[in-house]
C-alpha cells in the first residue's frame, strides 16, 4: 500500500509517496541519477529497472558528509553537460541526505534550475532531509553554508531501502524523529519513549515524523519563523560537526550530542525541568545515540557558532525546547551565559 | 530628477530607479559592495559616499568576462563568510553585466540566499543585465549555464556612470538595445535608425528599452516563454564568446555578430527580407558594432549550438527575428538547414 501526501508550497506542490517505489518511473526528458558509491552497490539496478526515460545517466560520488562540497556539485554538473542535459532534463537524487542536499543544490543552478527526484535511502533523509527543499553544501566555514531552496518535483519514501542500514545509521534518522517529537509534539514523544523502534511501530514513527516535517514546511517554506525549529541541536551540532571534519560522527549523531547541549542551556534559563532534559537524554540513550561531545577549545566553538544561518546581526539564535512539545527562540544571550553551558562539555 | 519603474515579480516586486543615487542608501543589516578593479578605481568612492550601514565591506574582482567564474563567486563568498555577514545583509553589485550576474549568483547561494542591489554603471548593465534576476557564471561547457533566477531588491541607473565608458563599451550597450527594437518595435527600431546615440537621446533610448525589458520581464519572469526572445543573436552569440575564450570580444559584440547569424538564418528561412537584414546590419555598423565572425570549425560551432539553454530534447531552439520588430522562435531545424548558414560565415 502506499500513502501519498501532499505538500502545498508557494509556487508548486508536489507529492511525498510512501511505500513501494512504482514500477514505472516515466520522465519526458533525459535522467541523471545520482547516488554514492555504496548505495549504488546495494540499490541501484532496483531503480534503474523502475525507470523509463529516453536516456538515462548515472554519476557515483563517494559516500560520506566530508564529500558534501562544492567539488561533487561540480562533478554532478560537468556530468550533466558531457551528456547534454537540458532544462527538460531530471535528476534523481538516490541515497542519504548528503546526497539529496548535493543533487538538490546541483540541479538548482544547472542552467538556472531543472527539476528534482528526491529517493531517499535512509532514515534521516526519509523522515527529514529530503522534504522541504533546502538543498546545500558545505565549506571551510562551516556546514550548509551554501545552498539555496529548490522543492523536489516529488519525494519516493520506500522503508525497503532501511533494511541495509547499519545501525549507526538508523540511530542517525531517529535522532531527528527525537527531535520532531521534543519541538512539536509531546504526545509523539511519550509515545516515542515506550517503542523499540521497528517494524510497524517504525513505520509509524516515519509517518509521524513526515507529517510534522511537512506541516512546517508549508507553514514557511523559507525559514523565517516556526521551520526554525527544526535547527533545534542543529546549532549545536553543526560546530561539533565542523570541529570533527564531518568524517567522525553522523549527522544524527551530531544532533544528538547538540540537542543535550541545547537542553542545558535551556536549563539554565529555566525553559526545561532537569527531569524533561534527563528524560530526552535517556531516550537518546535508548537508541543508542552518543550524548557526550568533548569541546576541545570553548572560545573557537563559541566563534563557529557565529556561522549560523539563523543568525541575525551577529547575535548567535538559538532553538530550545519549552518543556518537552514547544519551543522557544533564543537570541540576545551573553557570550557570559553560553559559555557556562560550554563549559559544562569541557574537561579543563 | 528620478523616474521609477516598478517590477511586479510573482513573489515581491522591486524598482528601478533612473537618475541620481540617492544621497543616503540606507541598510539594516551589513553590506559587502562587489565590484571590479576598473570601476572601483573611478566610481567606488562616489558610491561608498552614499551608503549608510553598521557595516560596509568591499569585495574588488578583477574586470573581464573571462572573470566570470566560480572562482570570482568563491571569492566573494569567501569574503563574506570572513565578514560574518548573515541573511540581515545585503550584496551591491557595482560594475557592468559581469559583476551583476556573479554577485547575484553568490547572493543568491549565500546562506541559501540574501538580498542584493544592483547598481550598473555600464549601458549593457543599464538596459538589460541588471533587470530581471537572471544571474550566472560561465564554465569550459559555455556561457551562463550555471546559475539561477534572483531577483534585485532595487536597481539604480544612474547615466552619470556612463560618462567614464570607451566607445566600445557604449556600442555593446546599443547591441542590446537594438536587440530588444528588432524583436518587440518597429517605430523604436525606426527611431534608433535615425539618432545618434548620446545625451538626450541615449537617455531616451535607456528608458525605452528598460520599459521593454520590464514587460517582458514581469510577463514571463523564468523565461518559458516571451523572455526567450531576449536572447536574439545570444545562442550565436554565446559561442562567439566561449570559442573565444570571454577575451576578444565584450558581450554585447558578440551579440552583435550572433545577430548577423541569426538575421541569415532568418532569411534562408523566409522570415526576414534582404532589404530588412540589411537595415539591422546597417543600424549596427553606424554604432561601430562588429558585424563578421569568421567561423573557426563548422562542426565545433555547431556542436556548442547545443549548450544553449532554451534547447529542449536535444533540439537547438533559435530566436529569429520575424521581420522587424517581432520575433519567431525555431526549433527542429535539420543540421543541414543550419550548416547553410554557418557556411557563410566560414572562409574555407
Amino acid at each position: 500500500m502506499v500513502q501519498r501526501i501532499d505538500v502545498e508550497c508557494k509556487n508548486e506542490s508536489y507529492p511525498i509517496f510512501i511505500g513501494e517505489l512504482p514500477q514505472k518511473l516515466e520522465f519526458e526528458g533525459s535522467v541523471l541519477v545520482v547516488t554514492n558509491s555504496k548505495v549504488a552497490g546495494i540499490h541501484l539496478r532496483t531503480l534503474l529497472q523502475c525507470i523509463y526515460a529516453k536516456e538515462c545517466f548515472v554519476c557515483v560520488l563517494e559516500d560520506g558528509e566530508e564529500y558534501k562540497n562544492i567539488q561533487s556539485v561540480q562533478r554532478i554538473l560537468e556530468t550533466a553537460f558531457i551528456h547534454k542535459l537540458d532544462r527538460q532534463s531530471t535528476m534523481i537524487a538516490f541515497g542519504g541526505g548528503v546526497v539529496g542536499d548535493i543533487v538538490g543544490f546541483a540541479a538548482g543552478i544547472f542552467m538556472r534550475g531543472i527539476s528534482f527526484v528526491q529517493i531517499p535511502t535512509t532514515l534521516l533523509a526519509q523522515v527529514d532531509a529530503s522534504i522541504g527543499g533546502k538543498t546545500a553544501i558545505n565549506n571551510k566555514f562551516g556546514k550548509n553554508l551554501i545552498g539555496l531552496f529548490h522543492q523536489p518535483k516529488a519525494v519516493y519514501v520506500n522503508p525497503f531501502f532501511l533494511g541495509t542500514l547499519s545501525h549507526r545509521e538508523k540511530s542517525s534518522g531517529i535522532a531527528e524523529i527525537i527531535k520532531m517529537a521534543v519541538m512539536f509534539d509531546k504526545d509523539f514523544f511519550e509515545w516515542l519513549s515506550m517503542q523499540n523502534l521497528q517494524g510497524s511501530s517504525l513505520l509509524e514513527a516515519i509517518m509521524r515524523a513526515i507529517l510534522i516535517k511537512k506541516e512546517v514546511v508549508v507553514k514557511d517554506e523559507l525559514e523565517r519563523g516556526v521551520r526554525m525549529a527544526l535547527n533545534y541541536g542543529h546549532t549545536f551540532g553543526h560546530v561539533i560537526e565542523k570541529e570533527t571534519q564531518y568524517k567522525q560522527y553522523l549527522h544524527g549523531e551530531a544532533v544528538s550530542m547538540g540537542m543535550i547541549m541545547a537542553n542545558r542551556l535551556a536549563v539554565q534559563l529555566g525553559y526545561l525541568s532537569v527531569d524533561e532534559e534527563f528524560r530526552i537524554q535517556k531516550i537518546l540513550e535508548k537508541n543508542d545515540l552518543p550524548i557526550y561531545y568533548k569541546i576541545p577549545s570553548m572560545e573557537s566553538f563559541y566563534q563557529s557558532l557565529f556561522l549560523d544561518k539563523k543568525n541575525e546581526n551577529h547575535q548567535i539564535r538559538f532553538i530550545l525546547p519549552h518543556n518537552i512539545g514547544r519551543f522557544i527562540p533564543c537570541t540576545h544571550l551573553s557570550k557570559a551565559e553560553i559559555m557556562r553551558t560550554l563549559e559544562e562539555f569541557c574537561d579543563d
